[in-house]
């Protein structure tokens, strides 16, 4: 192959991306670790929900139903919306990218609260958009004053998450209410976690046409691996991400697993009361280890190790003992790691590691 | 909802997309009808296959593996390629919208062989470039010259499709060669339809960094509602496209069917052998009935009806007998239908309704 034709062609090619090439890729998933690092809700699907999947296979030879028209139906009688406030998505991740796609040019700004989803920093860079990060307030409580009249004036929109990532926390709705009805920007609210929290947005979504919500089935509907996620917000705003999205952007699989899983939300109470049970039961015992974790609305806890080591060095001693948790890229949080709720042998087996990880430190600690 | 806020956030908002909120949106399926207007593949997936797609439901909960590492191995395998040389789409329309957006600025042309595929018009209008549509030769050939010398040396790059939709003719791979070697430009080929041909460009990948080749499962693997895809190519052009992906782009169930069918390839012997089979049976059929058909090397034929009434007219009628057919967009196929080749039952329905048709037809104007 002959590289000065390689170079040519490649140097006729537009040069924008050229600068993504130096980006690292997600760590492979190790089967015989316990995965506590991505948020994931390690429970099968309710059996009506599964049968519907299965059936779905028999229609594998037909292309999905175009603009995902009877999911986003579905979606719409379940959330009290229209059809033409949902747009579905192969994930809420492909939604974020629509988002910036559609409504920020190269240069323009965005702002997102701080710390908050790692992924938009790649996805601003894909844009040629500038990331501004705008910190939670103290407690992680909405710097309203700071959104409206700080440099996020700039900002084509601004994105938070209630519950927020990673932190865990949430802010009282009317909090949101009051930031989305002083503001004349387009407020993105990513509401993953929102079924392990005490309150949603979604009743702001027909009063306030600058506000727009993400959900996903990934966290509390147990179906990371099917991707299915949701835009809820004015007509006018979904109109313009459903103008750009690929065709064809979930299989069959998906949509079938959507609709039904809408049908049987009620079928995930005791999945929902197991994490929010094992959450109090997690956060307790890591306390009395010396450890100390924020309050969550989530299915996961944001941890600060006790003092002498960080976040990195829990993470390696844990792969050790093949279970995995998260570490986080953020100022301020070198010395946490994020630890998802999974089922209650997997929480034991974290709490035993971290016991013994503890003695093995007392242990050499003394010996010194 | 105030309008006054409504229409301060969206002219707040980039404005580069709203010339596509006209676009139409593509009609929706009908289960009662006869589907022979989009190519598909009416035949359940392998029994092997499909066990692989039931045993992947059982890792729903958990995220796809990041940039689809198992699948593009097992497709590396397959065509004798490396790694890096494969991207795996969600169907290759994903792999297609990759193409342009890391390839063209806004105000860059592209080139395409014409008539080709009609969604080519929306990417290029997406990402604000000029589609150069350049005619096929006479009897569908290459042509060469014109894509060397012509308007096309300012394309950023060239797309055909070998075997070509809509006309379902394929053009020799020794052209295909001439015209990759002598090129400067990325020439991409689509290969949708290569498993009904007699050959393929896939021993020209290794040899020249200016070849891109695009194959889906949609049309000779039975799996358009799964969306598997795959673009094939030097590791330089496709690691820019893998840039730009959005993560996970697949689903569990996409990388089980898709790892599978590339482990059951000879499983599909029966069903091509039936296509190739009932391609000639209808053709030949159509002929004695008075249309023109031309030879096929796809699983459709390009049929030219009768004088007297248009494509748009058969498609109408057929309709009413719950048969659907495709009309096309393009110059001088205004009197062509492109009919999907189905089940040997769905084909006599077809068959029987152009009779049915034809014999009105011969009524209604014996009786003026």
């Amino acid at each position: 192959m002959s590289d000065a034709k390689l170079q040519s062609v490649l140097s006729s090619l537009s040069q924008v991306h050229r600068q993504l090439n130096s980006l690292p890729s997600n760590a492979a998933a190790d089967d015989e670790c316990i995965k506590l690092n991505t948020n994931e809700n390690p429970f099968a699907l309710p059996a009506p929900v599964l049968e519907s999947a299965v059936a779905a296979l028999e229609r594998q030879y037909l292309y999905p139903e175009d603009d995902n028209v009877s999911l986003r139906d579905a979606a719409a009688a379940s959330y009290n919306l229209s059809r033409d406030q949902v747009i579905a998505g192969n994930g809420s991740s492909e939604l974020l990218s629509l988002i910036y796609k559609a409504f920020l040019d190269p240069g323009d700004t965005l702002a997102m609260l701080s710390p908050g989803f790692a992924y938009n920093h790649k996805l601003a860079l894909l844009q040629g958009a500038r990331l501004l990060e705008i910190r939670w307030g103290e407690t992680c409580l909405l710097p309203i004053r700071k959104l409206l009249f700080g440099p996020a004036k700039e900002a084509k929109f601004i994105l938070l998450a209630n519950p927020n990532n990673p932190t865990g926390t949430f802010v009282p709705i009317a909090d949101i209410e009051s930031l989305v009805a002083q503001s004349d920007r387009l407020i993105v609210v990513d509401e993953a976690y929102v079924d392990f929290a005490p309150d949603s947005a979604l009743r702001l979504v027909d009063r306030y046409p600058n506000l727009l919500l993400l959900r996903t089935f990934s966290k509390s509907y147990a179906a990371a691996g099917i991707r299915i996620g949701f835009g809820l917000g004015h007509p006018e705003v979904i109109g313009r991400l459903r103008n750009i999205q690929n065709m064809f952007n979930m299989n069959v699989i998906g949509h079938a697993v959507g609709v039904s899983i809408l049908a049987h939300q009620t079928a995930y109470a005791e999945n929902h009361r197991h994490i929010q049970y094992e959450r109090v039961r997690v956060n307790f015992a890591l306390s009395q280890l010396g450890f100390s974790v924020t309050p969550s609305h989530t299915n996961f806890l944001l941890v600060r190790v006790p003092a002498g080591r960080d976040g990195a060095w829990w993470q390696t001693c844990l792969k050790r003992k093949k279970i995995l948790v998260a570490v986080l890229p953020d100022e301020g949080l070198e010395d946490c790691i994020r630890v998802s709720i999974g089922t209650k042998p997997q929480m034991d087996a974290f709490l035993a590691a971290v016991e013994d990880i503890l003695g093995s430190e007392t242990s050499q600690r003394s010996a010194v």
